[in-house]
């Protein structure tokens, strides 16, 4: 269950962010100024800037699918300057959640999962997957949307959402 | 399993949204400014302001819970401009919540969800639940706070996640 509740969408929307940052380049390009002004841009001076975002969402799915699966995840350098960067980090991201499997998460939500700045206390797989993670995944994403909109670049909630399964 | 990750969960994040909302309104006291402004800030003039989002965060819980468990929800006027008021807003959201029960949402995963936008077309609960409600109450409850973050209110991290249940 948590597989089904933490992967597929992780994947979902770190493929929109992908498609929203690429938004955010055209927007630099039609305007002419250089879009790395945007991935350094921040909504308050003591937050985090959108390469930050970027960087945060992708590792708060993944160390989140690692510690609940128990795989060891990739390490990332943290050194993404330019989109090619940022769309390469999101990507390596999604490929890597993609290898995992339902059968992976098997006992994860009684497993303990614990952080080292937690000081030794943890919490159920369950409780880091709905109270942890998600929020977290969730948090970075709209940030770094934010960040854009509020420099003018036209993205809106569909883009955050992406496609719905529709059926009729 | 829908009502596990959609109701405690919205309920535990529209608390602290309100609790976030009481720190813009101590720094407004403090700044001597009135908190007014805040409740009417947004990061791009054609994006909602906080109030619009506090009430659509509300309403993303409220109708997803509406829609999934088939219960229908109180209605609201969208008539809130103080911080009262908001924090009203919220708290009725949350009560209302709480009147549901997990056996309310039997059989959700499978029902038909459709909205008057959505011209006919469906989602199963499943998919609207984890593509549509979760990522929608995550989106408002983090520009809400990143409007105040924007405007100076010292909220972190830990305000939007909230208590963690850590154990040792």
């Amino acid at each position: 269950m948590l597989y089904e509740i933490v992967v597929p969408q992780s994947i979902k929307m770190l493929n929109n962010l992908s498609r929203i940052l690429d938004k955010g380049a055209e927007y630099a390009d039609a305007k002419k100024f250089e879009a790395e002004v945007l991935w350094n841009s921040r909504l308050a001076p003591n937050q985090f800037n959108l390469i930050r975002q970027v960087q945060i969402a992708c590792d708060s799915a993944k160390k989140g699918a690692a510690y609940l699966s128990g795989k060891e995840a990739p390490v990332n350098e943290d050194n993404e300057k330019t989109l090619p960067e940022l769309k390469a980090r999101i990507d390596s991201t999604v490929t890597w959640l993609s290898t995992l499997k339902a059968s992976d998460f098997q006992g994860a939500e009684e497993r303990k999962i614990s952080q080292p700045r937690w000081e030794g206390k943890y919490l159920t797989g369950y409780e880091y997957a709905l109270q942890h993670v998600i929020p977290n995944v969730y948090f970075h994403i709209t940030t770094a949307y934010s960040i854009l909109r509020h420099n003018g670049v036209e993205v809106g909630k569909k883009d955050y959402l992406g496609e719905m399964p529709y059926k009729k």
